[in-house]
């Protein structure tokens, strides 16, 4: 048995390539367009862990409201240097709701956020 | 960089475990206590990917309604046998919404669920 990927929804495929990607490093595996679904399949990985994937479905159009609820928490990656990661981000206009600072406030910094 | 763990949030750890563990064969890689956070924290893992992990969050005693939301669409692994694997789950009283079926109604049949 493996791990094959995460799939989470998005509304705005270039604005979510663009985080993940120019953003966080991730790098697009593969994609799928299936013009009689209406929808795009993109696969994305890791560079140090290309087999772990996130699936992004985009519904062409969609207007649905996907919402957000505490049953999904987060996806985590391991990043080289969190406070590089954390100003790039910045650069792009991303808001980092907490950011990495000495001392830790809410757990050890194990270099991984 | 590289790819961590899915994190979900469960209300019930042992009904969680036993649908992951005993019922789809993930194993449980390491378990984090903390009284005073009043949480557990599981990282489940799949045999032939036992970097790729999923992690569990168990508020402890909350009553908080989760909900669930179309942002968040599943998590995929790859099974050796996916009509053993469904029948194994039925048998432990899993309702399996969608079962596997031939012809494959809604994709082609690669084998993965």
């Amino acid at each position: 048995m493996k791990y094959l990927h995460t799939m989470i929804r998005v509304r705005d495929l270039d604005a979510t390539l663009k985080f993940f990607c120019e953003g966080l490093g991730l790098r697009e595996a593969r994609r799928m367009d299936n013009a009689a679904g209406k929808f795009t399949l993109v696969f994305l990985s890791a560079p140090e862990s290309p087999e772990a994937e996130i699936e992004l479905t985009h519904n062409w159009g969609s207007s649905e409201d996907y919402g957000s609820a505490r049953n999904f928490g987060h996806l985590a990656f391991r990043v080289d240097d969190i406070y590089a990661t954390c100003a790039h981000l910045q650069s792009m206009g991303v808001t980092i709701n907490r950011p990495p600072r000495e001392p830790w406030v809410s757990m050890a910094n194990t270099g991984v956020w």
